[in-house]
C-alpha cells in the first residue's frame, strides 16, 4: 500500500483531535503501518469556520457523498454525531466496503448489533474503541486482555461530567446547580446537560460494555437509569461521615446467566478503587472469575484523548487490511439475554426518612425492615430542627429490590414517617 | 482446525492456573476459536506430586522434547521459571514452528529482542502478556490500545511483595522485617525475597515495558535499581506528615529521545493515581502526549490471575491461527537506544540528616543546596534525642540528579553534619 486514506464525517473537537494525532504522531504511525496515513476528505457544517486546526479547506465538504462514496478513501472515521442519519450514512459507508471507526456512543448503543453485523457481512471492520471512557482503552481490554475469563461485574465512572459535579459538590460543599454552572463554564458540561446529569450518557456507555463483556446484547432499554440531579449535600455529609464516596455508577453484574445493568448515584466504600477517581476522570472496574479485581483509568472525554482511541483503531484496521484479514475480529455475543428479576437483584442501600420525634417510631420503622428480610449495618438518628420531627439514616445489609420496594412502599404507608428520601445503592466492602 | 494442542513447560501455581483457566472457561474459548483447546502434554519435575488440579498423569513428563518436538502439539506455553534453559528450550520450540506464550519476565528481559527476532523469522507468535503485572493487560494496552499515542512517562507498581510490605509498614507502623516474615508466610514473598526487595524483580518488567513503550531496546543493565530493605519506619511517619505515599515506583521517562529507566523507593503525593494502590496489588501508570493520564490496575500475581493472561495471550495466537497471520503482529523498535545523563534526570528529592544543633548550621546545608541550583519545598528541623543534635528533613524542588549527587556528597563534607540518609525521589503534583 502506498498509502492510507481517511474520510472524516465531522471536524468538531474530535474530529480536530484526530488530524492533530495523525499529524503529530505520523512517524510512529507510518512505523507501524508501514505507509503513510493522510486525511483525504472531511464533511463538515460550515467550510470557513475558524477551527483548532489547520487544514486546506480543499479536502472540507458539505456533501456526505463526497466522502462516503470517493472510491479512494479506504477508512471512514465518524465523529459528527447524531443517531439516525449517522447511521444511514455508516450503512452506505460500509456498503461501499469502506471500514468505520466510530465514536459514537449514543449510535453503537442502539445500533451497535446491526451494525457490526452488517460490517461482518462486508468483510468490513467496525472498531469503537472511543464510544466508552474516551481515552480508556478499555473495549479491548474486555475483549482481547481478558479473553479467557469469565467476567462477573463491571462498575464504571464512565460519565466525566456527573463525575467532575459529585467530586466538586463533595470536595467543596457546593450545591449541584451551582457546580453545574461552573462546568458548563469549563466546558465539562453541555449547554443542555440532561443526557449527562440524567444518567442517559452513562447508560449507553453501560450498554456496549456489558453487552461486549457479558457477550450478550443489552439494549439501552434493559439499563435501570437514575441521574444525579436530586442529590443534596446532606447527602454527601452523610456520606463522608458513613465512610462512603458518592458517584454515578454504572453497574453491571452476571450471576449464573442473568444480569441486571444500571446507572444511579451509589455510595462506595472509600476504600473500593473507584472511590478515588475524581474530577472529570473516568475509569471502569471490572472483575472476572479468574483474574479478580483491576480497575482501568483515564481521560473520559476531551478531544485529544478521545482522538487516540480513535487514530489506535485506525491503526487497528489499518494493520489488518495489511494483513488482509478485515472483518474477521468482531465475536458475536455468546449467550441469550436474560435479565434478573427484581427479586434476584441483591444490594446494600442507604435511606433517609424524616419522622415524628415520639416513641416507639424506631420500632415500627425497623419491624417494617425486619417484616421484609432486610437488617441493618448502620443507623443514625438525628433530631430535625423542625419540632418533635427526627431524621432516621439507614443503611442495609443486602437485601433484593423487590423487598426494598416494598420496604419504602411500606414506610411511606406508615404515618409517623413523612418522608422517605435519598434512597442510594451501596457498593463494596464486605455484606 | 480440529483441535488446538498446547504444550505445557511447568505444572506450578501459575501453570495449574493456566489449566484451570482452560477448563473452566472451555465454551468462551471454544466461542472465541471456533474448536477446542486442549492440552496434550506437560513438562514436570516430578510426576507424582499432589497438585492443585487434577490432570491425567499420561500427559506429563520428565523430557523436555516429548513437549517441544511432539509434531501435533501447536503452541507452547512457558510457566516454569529460570532463564538460561528456558531460553534453549524455547528456541528449540520456535525452530519446531510452534508458538509461545510465556510468563517469565526474567527471561523476557534479557533475551526478549532475541526471541521475538527469531519467532518473527519463523512466522511464529511470543506473546509475553503474563510477564508483566500479572492479570493486568498492560502490553496490549500500550502496544494497541495506545498505538496512535506518544508514551512519555511510565511509572508502575510491578512488584507486589513489595507493595504487600510498604502498606503494612505504613498502615500498622511495623518493621521491614517484621513485615516481611509475614509476607512470607502468606506466599507474599519467597524464601529467598531478594529479587523482589531489592528492586531486580520490578527492573525486570519496567526493562519489558520501556522497550515497549519507548519502542527502544531497554536492556536489564539499563535500569538505575534500588530496593527497600533500607527503608524505615520514621521515613514513613516524615511522608505521611508531608502528605506522600512511600512505594516502589519502577520509573520510565522519555524527553525528547533521550530516556531514564529506574526502580526506587519514592514519595508520591497523596493524589496522585497511585498512592492509593494497596496491599499485593500492582498498578501501572501510563501518561501519553496526547491522552494524558491513564492507569492499569489489578493483581500483579498469583496463579489465577496469570493464567488469565497466559490464556488471553493463547487466544490471541489462536485467533492468528485461525486467519493465518502469525508472526506478524510483533513491531521491531523504532527508536535507538539513548539513555540521559545525570544532568538530564530532574526530580525533586527527599533526604533527611542529623546535624549539630548550633547556629549556622542550617545556613551552611542551605548554601549547599543553593550553590548547586537546588531550592526547597519543605523544610523541617526536629531536635533529636541525643543532645545538641537535630535532624532537618528536606524535600527540594526540582534538581538535576547530577546536582543531586554533588549535593549529597558537599553535605556528607560538612563537619557539623553527621548522617545523610533517606534519601528518596518525590513525585506527583506541581514542581
Amino acid at each position: 500500500m502506498e498509502s492510507i486514506s481517511v474520510g472524516l464525517l465531522g471536524l468538531g473537537t474530535v474530529g480536530c483531535g484526530v488530524v492533530k494525532v495523525i499529524e503529530n504522531h505520523q512517524d510512529k504511525l507510518m512505523h507501524q503501518i508501514g505507509c503513510p496515513v493522510k486525511i483525504k476528505k472531511a464533511l463538515v457544517q460550515e467550510v470557513n469556520k475558524v477551527r483548532d486546526v489547520d487544514v486546506d479547506t480543499s479536502i472540507l465538504t458539505l456533501n456526505p457523498e463526497d466522502v462516503l462514496l470517493d472510491p479512494e478513501i479506504d477508512i471512514i472515521v465518524e465523529v459528527m454525531g447524531d443517531i439516525e442519519k449517522t447511521k444511514e450514512y455508516l450503512i452506505q459507508a460500509i456498503r461501499q466496503k469502506k471500514h468505520v471507526v466510530t465514536a459514537n456512543k449514543d449510535l453503537m448503543a442502539v445500533y451497535g448489533p446491526e451494525l457490526l453485523s452488517l460490517a461482518s457481512e462486508n468483510q468490513c471492520d467496525l472498531f469503537y474503541e472511543a464510544s466508552v471512557a474516551g481515552g480508556i482503552p478499555i473495549l479491548r481490554s474486555l475483549v482481547d486482555g481478558l479473553a479467557s475469563d469469565r467476567i462477573t461485574k463491571m462498575m464504571g465512572i464512565v460519565n466525566g461530567t456527573t463525575n467532575f459535579i459529585l467530586t466538586k459538590m463533595t470536595k467543596e460543599g457546593r450545591s449541584f446547580d451551582d457546580v453545574l454552572s461552573e462546568a458548563q463554564a469549563l466546558g465539562y458540561a453541555e449547554a443542555d446537560p440532561t443526557a449527562d446529569v440524567g444518567g442517559l450518557d452513562a447508560a449507553r456507555k453501560m450498554a456496549i460494555l456489558s453487552t461486549l463483556g457479558f457477550s450478550m446484547n443489552i439494549d439501552l432499554d434493559d439499563v435501570k437509569i437514575k441521574g444525579i440531579t436530586e442529590v443534596t449535600g446532606e447527602d454527601l455529609q452523610y456520606a463522608k461521615q458513613f465512610g462512603y464516596t458518592m458517584k454515578l455508577i454504572g453497574y453491571a453484574h452476571r450471576e449464573d446467566d442473568r444480569v441486571e445493568v444500571s446507572v444511579e448515584p451509589t455510595l462506595l466504600e472509600d476504600s473500593h478503587p473507584l472511590a478515588s477517581v475524581h474530577d472529570e476522570y473516568n475509569a471502569v472496574y471490572v472483575y472476572g472469575e479468574a483474574v479478580g479485581e483491576t480497575m482501568f483509568y483515564g481521560p473520559g472525554a476531551g478531544g485529544l484523548p478521545t482522538a487516540t482511541a480513535v487514530v489506535s483503531d485506525l491503526v487497528g484496521v489499518m494493520k489488518n487490511m495489511r494483513l488482509g484479514v478485515n472483518g474477521k475480529s468482531a465475536v458475536s455475543p455468546q449467550f441469550s439475554k436474560l435479565l434478573k428479576e427484581n427479586e434476584e437483584i441483591y444490594s446494600k442501600y442507604f435511606l433517609r426518612l424524616h419522622v415524628e420525634d415520639e416513641v416507639g417510631v424506631l420500632a415500627s420503622v425497623t419491624s417494617v425492615f425486619s417484616r421484609n428480610g432486610a437488617s441493618f449495618k448502620k443507623v443514625l438518628q438525628n433530631p430535625l430542627q423542625e419540632q418533635k420531627k427526627a431524621e432516621i439514616v439507614l443503611v442495609t445489609h443486602q437485601a433484593s429490590l423487590k423487598n426494598f420496594e416494598k420496604i419504602l412502599m411500606e414506610l411511606r404507608d406508615l404515618e409517623a414517617v413523612h418522608l422517605v428520601k435519598s434512597t442510594y445503592r451501596v457498593e463494596g466492602g464486605n455484606a
